[in-house]
């Protein structure tokens, strides 16, 4: 395989955690969400961890519904691009992860302001690519409902296509800016895009230097047959919801294969699945985290979270809670794997409703591990190990306690097996995952490289 | 006019100054465009003077004429909307001024980044708003030219009602984040905008907390008549090119009228000219300032510019430059006010199409200014006092060498004369500008407010 023996880490940056009753944990700062000195505490805490990255998901819209709105703390946060830019000036050597949907925005603003967050970085800017799967987000833009799901992944590729080429309209050293000769730029080293597809015309060029990274990391955390056709040919990190190790490891081996078809290394596709980690110094101290947790979330946080992730499934307003989860339920329009995911799970360990809208709440279906810091470590190292994971993306519970607990507790302990770096080894984030820098694809197509 | 007797000052933030041939002067870094440390020095200066706000302009395409571009620096900036979130986190006082275009931008996405980015700076945000005025901008996001000059402000004037709308989303205490009850939010403060009009069907809410300044400013620079009508009811900046203090004055007058008939104080509407000063010990220093720039532009660039500025009035390319510019040119649909100011000046100063074409290299049409600091302060003095402006847009012609110059040699002089404060006086912009905090539309509708 030609990996090394260090798992990468990310820190999936909710602002008071990842459980849906987080906000109420003591350690969360009221205010957090809209706090740029919490954002940057958080930011340096896993930097001096040594974790690759931060990542910072996105919708364009309330998250919630109705009922659920006055209980979540989702719909007041900061946006994730502006956000990331502050974030840049506040630390020296983390990735800074940001989502942006494809569907919603256009090719040129995210080239722009991903090549900006690289420059302004020097080399740490991700861009998470995604789809939306709200229609709540669709009604923003002046859609009634999202298109449909294949639609919005040709779309989806339309737009990377695009984007990678906006990227590469200045050659590395298209810029002279040479004082004495007043010659500012090499113009044979400025191409034009003049992209016309299905869904984009753009010409270009791009009015920025090349991003210092080439192209800043490419994430994308697709699941479904779609999707992962996608990751396997465009994404260097993909962000999987996976907690059973069989299935885990099925998917890494088929992704990895998928992507040698186009041409890709094994150790330039990353696959990193969330986890929760819930650390205690005993089972019975983690347990009891958890269970306060659970006791935070309201009955209509519940079912709103549920709604969100599962679709519309059922009517969890009508149904008996504590009926079983039937096998043969419908798909619908909304995150079609990770509904899958969830069901499936349910299922096969003859859940309730009202234990599948727990499991909802408590990790959305990642891998939810609740033990001693031994005990954590054991099933990252297993499942790294394994060749079910290439690393993870840490979803703390509660920030920043859950997260201080992972970095102080689970970390050494990594570290002591010789999973975990103590430092940086590289400037750029492409260096510290060990990725190419990409070629610009006109000296490429010019034979110049 | 209830005006004190305070000038208010910002910052135009080109990285290499405002003259055609700035990046060749031997105080611009040469790789300034995209180094954050050197904006975060220029801003830093600025906010050592107490200037009100740094503005950043902006175009989502590349400048120039293919000719031009191996000339130019422009085309080799960071973007505006990362740049101000990254120096939110570099400065403390100054306002941050980002363009941002109406016509290739989405209101759900200005409305969430610009709130963002108020939060980012406790309060510091403003957007300029244009609506575009180049092809090789609408080339970019699919459009074959720009729509014409009164369908682009027609699209503006709702995309800006659909920001203060989303803005209004939330009231300013609706996020009540109790712990103890697990309620985060009062739903009843919270307001969806359902807007549906020609333009955008944009439901709301905005999934960010009304921003501190409840909107950020709002800057504007349209000086057509369409232009005028807009500033007047919209605008609370307004950066206009005037170099002629007659016009100014009467301007100044007609602006702040139309604003009154929509009720609007005089104190809620500030006119802000650009001026170019150049600052030298002596006159004669001065102007071989101005002589050694003009030295470092070539012809491709002075062309370059002007077409830029003056639209296709003229070939540049095929016409004697030493013929005089005559009074009988056609309008085009580029930024009709500036095109007409810039004819108008070189029909009534005799100026020949090579004269003008240096003019635009040096000024663009803004008031330029060539003397001691004393001669600037002068001039600066005389058009406040006589109502053609409430203060300056400075758009120093080298940087950081002529923004040095002005900082230390004409600020102290506008402070002896009692033009010019020595620190902020309130902690976010509006506050610093003598603007009213925006009350939330829905609760004015209310009447609880």
């Amino acid at each position: 395989m030609g990996r090394n023996n260090e798992m990468k880490l990310g820190l999936y940056l909710a602002w008071a955690g990842y459980h849906e009753g987080a906000w109420r944990d003591p350690s969360a700062p009221a205010n957090g969400g809209v706090n740029i000195d919490h954002y940057a505490h958080l930011a340096e805490l896993a930097e001096g961890a040594a974790f690759h990255f931060v990542f910072l998901a996105d919708h364009q819209g309330v998250i919630d519904h109705p009922t659920t709105i006055a209980r979540a703390a989702r719909n007041d946060g900061l946006e994730p691009i502006t956000l990331l830019s502050a974030l840049s000036s506040r630390t020296r050597n983390i990735g800074l992860v940001g989502t942006a949907t494809t569907t919603y925005y256009q090719p040129y603003h995210l080239a722009r302001m991903f090549a900006s967050l690289d420059h302004l970085s020097q080399g740490r800017a991700a861009w998470n690519i995604v789809t939306s799967a709200m229609n709540s987000e669709a009604h923003n833009f002046g859609d009634k409902e999202l298109p449909d799901h294949e639609s919005r992944y040709a779309r989806a590729k339309e737009f990377v296509e695009v984007v990678k080429g906006l990227w590469d309209t200045w050659e590395d050293d298209a810029f002279i800016r040479d004082k004495e000769s007043g010659v500012y730029a090499d113009t044979a080293k400025l191409h034009v895009l003049n992209h016309h597809g299905n869904h984009f015309s753009v010409k270009g060029p791009l009015n920025i230097a090349r991003p210092p990274q080439g192209h800043p990391v490419l994430v994308q955390a697709g699941a479904s047959a779609a999707g992962v056709a996608f990751a396997a040919e465009v994404a260097e990190v993909v962000f999987t919801a996976e907690p059973r190790l069989e299935n885990g490891k099925q998917y890494y081996a088929t992704l990895k294969g998928k992507a040698r078809a186009f041409g890709r290394a094994d150790d330039q596709v990353l696959v990193m699945p969330g986890i929760v980690p819930i650390v205690g110094r005993t089972k019975h101290e983690a347990s009891e985290k958890l269970q306060r947790l659970q006791s935070y979330t309201h009955i209509d946080v519940l079912i709103g979270a549920a709604e969100l992730w599962l679709g519309s499934v059922t009517d969890l307003r009508s149904i008996d809670l504590d009926s079983f989860v039937p096998d043969t339920l419908p798909q619908t329009n909304s995150i079609q794997s990770r509904q899958k995911l969830l069901v499936d799970l349910a299922v096969r360990q003859k859940f309730t409703w009202r234990q599948l809208i727990h499991l909802v709440s408590d990790s959305r279906g990642h891998l939810l591990v609740v033990g001693t810091p031994e005990e954590i470590a054991n099933v990252m190292v297993d499942t790294f190990d394994q060749h079910a994971a290439d690393g993870f993306n840490v979803l703390p519970a509660t920030i920043p306690g859950g997260l201080k607990d992972f970095i102080e507790l689970v970390v050494p302990e990594l570290r002591r097996r010789g999973k975990f770096r103590s430092r940086y080894s590289g400037q750029t984030l492409r260096e510290n995952l060990g990725f190419k820098r990409p070629v610009n694809r006109f000296t490429r197509a010019s034979g110049r490289q």
